[in-house]
């Protein structure tokens, strides 16, 4: 992605160091966090200067590394037992992402799969960045197919942030906005600021001025009268987690906008990788829903004008608040799903062949 | 309405004085703003110091009372020309507000049936206080009429604030509630935060919270999550201008619960006096939509840790926004709507019958 017209990944390593843009400080101050050692980085995933599944996935992965590095012995069986305390402690800083296992693991296997401490050290950090490597490109890949979906002249709505930011690089839901940018499409895109953590006004409004896309933040509420006066052609959001009937998990309020969408005709379109698939969740009520801390509804963070960011409350010092973090939107009002390999119907028998051929 | 355990209503007027809640305060502050001329009134509704339509309604007719007192001449038609000037200045403030109009026209028309400036003075305040209890009362009657649309343990969603703050007292979507509480009725009420102006989170839940009503605030996009859960017995929402085919304008995001209302079988009741309905208006197209400054999208105010209520940027510097303040909700979408006279049903027939008949 571009920030200051340069290339970045969200995460990255040189040397024993993990490299991480970091989260928090977003929309208003762009810097760089330098993680020395396994624990920084888990420190990172935990108070979320990172953020987005595979992000995660791969700040964990590269956590992992830097364990492999920091070990100064010579003893296989020695290397293993620090490595297997890393991996614990890296995969208990946020228990429910599936994909920073499927990172951690992914490393775990390639490094223990020696039997020399010297040699597993430059396995584990090939892993990591081949593991990386990955999520980029496939992320890429859900471009270019969501990519042909985009015509000329075309206004886009997208929801939350499913930007480079959550991944590697590209993101789901934004890399066919990226991809149709890169080929000179002329298009615009309608960016719902996604209460309570406006990830749509700080992050992928952020990452849009970054490469110079034409947007505009809105509020979720107005989406509805957009898409009512004929203003959107196609909305594109991202996933948590997908069932195998096609009922897709995502941030709350995607639900809104997609029975909104199919009641003005505009297709409506998750991009999300294969892995996002849970073999276990045969229909959306299947997969539980997250409840988040009041607090993020009550209060906001914001930057004064100062220059300060800080925590302002919002509401009544005597109203509480509910927070489901997630929705599920039934299959029957999502037109598509984007992912690496195409664009599949949301039905049962079409994602299983998908899935299995993965 | 409550505040503190006392009895208040949003304006009303003393000696050449104009007296306000101050709602760009609340919910961190209570305090009461003072007014000493129609321009400074004219101003506070500009700048939301009070927002409703009914409450502006009301406002617009003191402002016209107070410019009425502060002519200092003897020539009756001097003071016409004084009193167009302060209708031009009043009326300008909001142009979505149809009560705006009404108040105004109703002050204007009571003070310029005379041929002595300084009887109508006193006509202008009588008139003046005499739309304030009017709007009172009628608001108390929709309260009564829409009460009978709640049942015990009843569960109601309602977006913005359409309550005593944004009218002189008891509210439109409000009054049903606030009457259900004091008939004993276990209640509990969904509140809408209602970006961008949060008047929901700030508002709606500052009055509930004032009046022992149980309620929670939820994020814009959580509305239809609570829906399909089956948690939403009923909608009550107010209304900014209703055409005479029933479609409804209101605050931006009604027409997205309206929507989810329908997909999710609920009842989704407009709680307005017969004022609200304009008959210049034959559908919801007739209706112009405010575009308000971006600011409102990107940047929000909020108390901070040392209790200063402070505005801050919560977007990139470099991104815009688009904030259209209403939308209009179509007739086919609405169950109901609640007037002082009783439920009308969102058609025209039935609509002229009782605009006609008022």
């Amino acid at each position: 992605m571009l920030v200051n017209n340069k290339n970045y990944r969200t995460v990255w390593m040189q040397d024993n160091f993990v490299y991480l843009i970091n989260q928090q400080l977003l929309p208003h101050k762009f810097e760089i966090y330098k993680s020395s050692n396994h624990l920084e980085t888990a420190d990172a995933i935990k108070t979320m200067i990172v953020r987005g599944a595979p992000a995660i996935g791969a700040t964990g992965a590269f956590g992992m590394a830097q364990a492999a590095l920091e070990f100064t012995g010579k003893d296989f069986e020695n290397f293993k037992i620090h490595l297997r305390k890393a991996e614990q402690v890296l995969k208990s800083t946020r228990p429910t992402a599936n994909d920073l296992s499927f990172g951690i693991d992914f490393v775990m296997r390639k490094t223990l799969d020696n039997f020399d401490a010297d040699i597993a050290k430059k396995y584990s950090v090939g892993a990591a960045n081949e593991y990386a490597d990955w999520n980029a490109d496939l992320c890429k890949s859900i471009g270019e197919h969501g990519n042909k979906l985009i015509g000329e002249n075309h206004s886009i709505l997208t929801h939350c942030n499913a930007g480079a930011l959550a991944c590697v690089d590209f993101g789901t839901a934004l890399s066919p906005i990226r991809v149709a940018h890169y080929s000179k499409k002329n298009i615009f895109v309608y960016v719902d600021e996604t209460r309570p953590r406006n990830q749509g006004a700080s992050l992928t409004a952020w990452e849009l001025s970054q490469e110079n896309i034409n947007h505009s933040i809105i509020a979720d509420n107005a989406a509805g009268f957009f898409m009512k006066l004929g203003k959107i052609d196609i909305v594109i959001v991202g996933a948590d987690r997908i069932a195998m009937n096609g009922d897709v998990a995502n941030k709350i309020g995607t639900y809104e906008k997609a029975v909104l969408a199919k009641e003005n005709n505009i297709p409506f379109y998750v991009a999300a990788p294969l892995s996002t698939f849970d073999i276990n969740s045969k229909t959306g009520s299947d997969i539980p829903i997250e409840e988040r801390h009041e607090d993020e509804i009550l209060y906001m963070h914001g930057m004064d004008e100062s220059g300060e960011v800080k925590k302002f409350r919002i509401s009544p010092r005597e109203s509480s608040a509910k927070n489901p973090a997630f929705d599920v939107t039934p299959a029957k009002y999502i037109t598509g799903i984007i992912t690496e390999k195409g664009v599949i119907k949301p039905i049962t028998e079409e994602i299983e062949r998908f899935v299995k051929n993965e």
